[in-house]
């Protein structure tokens, strides 16, 4: 992929604005126990100035971030894929009790996550506190 | 993200060759110095039943690799976003003499990656070697 200007800081850059209000998907980047990356596709939310997920507590990925909270996630945007933001961050895990977050993130895709996961499941809110944040394009 | 069954194995499956094969961006994850992830969209040419990726020899991810070959893929279906592959892999670095593999990715995407990178610049070819191969939808 051709070089790109980057811009590099601390906050989510209101340039790339559109990119995180969409109800597009991620890469959400964890290091697995063997110290090497893991990457799933993830929905996210944008709440309070700051990027939220939804995990399910039993997935490796919600292991990963307990051991290691240093997470990446990288929006591709799919009309111009040179065009993304990486958000470095430290991930803080606070229990989603009643699924009172994933029914938020569920709207704005449109899907009842409750319906999608096994019974007596519980989920982690992921809010990303960015310590470095790379936009291009 | 909704629960999708998953297929996990060591081989490319051909279930997912179309996005394989596709002019497509994927998320290629690297650890940093630190120990943490860093995520850039990057193309990719399938050759030899090999996923291959051209990268600058000066880049961050270039260093990463050089150090922690353990390196992690994702491409996501721009059509079916719950639709995946990830692929986990001992990234293979070799120098591309004379652009010739950055000639061919740049065929692929209708761009010649000399006109786009400084004078000077060298490049690797990196062959993902997959360890463990996650795909979903």
């Amino acid at each position: 992929m051709a070089a790109q200007p980057d811009q590099v800081g601390t906050d989510l850059p209101e340039s790339h604005g559109d990119l995180l209000e969409a109800a597009g998907v991620g890469a959400l980047a964890t290091i697995a126990p063997d110290g090497r990356p893991q990457v799933t596709a993830v929905w996210y939310l944008l709440e309070d100035g700051r990027l939220k997920i939804s995990i399910r507590t039993d997935r490796q990925k919600a292991k990963n971030l307990t051991r290691q909270p240093g997470a990446t996630f990288l929006i591709i945007d799919p009309a111009k894929t040179t065009r993304t933001i990486e958000v470095r961050a430290t991930a803080e895990l606070t229990p989603d009790d009643g699924y009172a977050f994933a029914n938020r993130i569920g709207a704005k895709y449109g899907l009842n996550l409750n319906e999608f996961d096994p019974p007596g499941s519980t989920r982690y809110v992921v809010t990303l506190r960015p310590d470095r944040v790379i936009s291009r394009g």
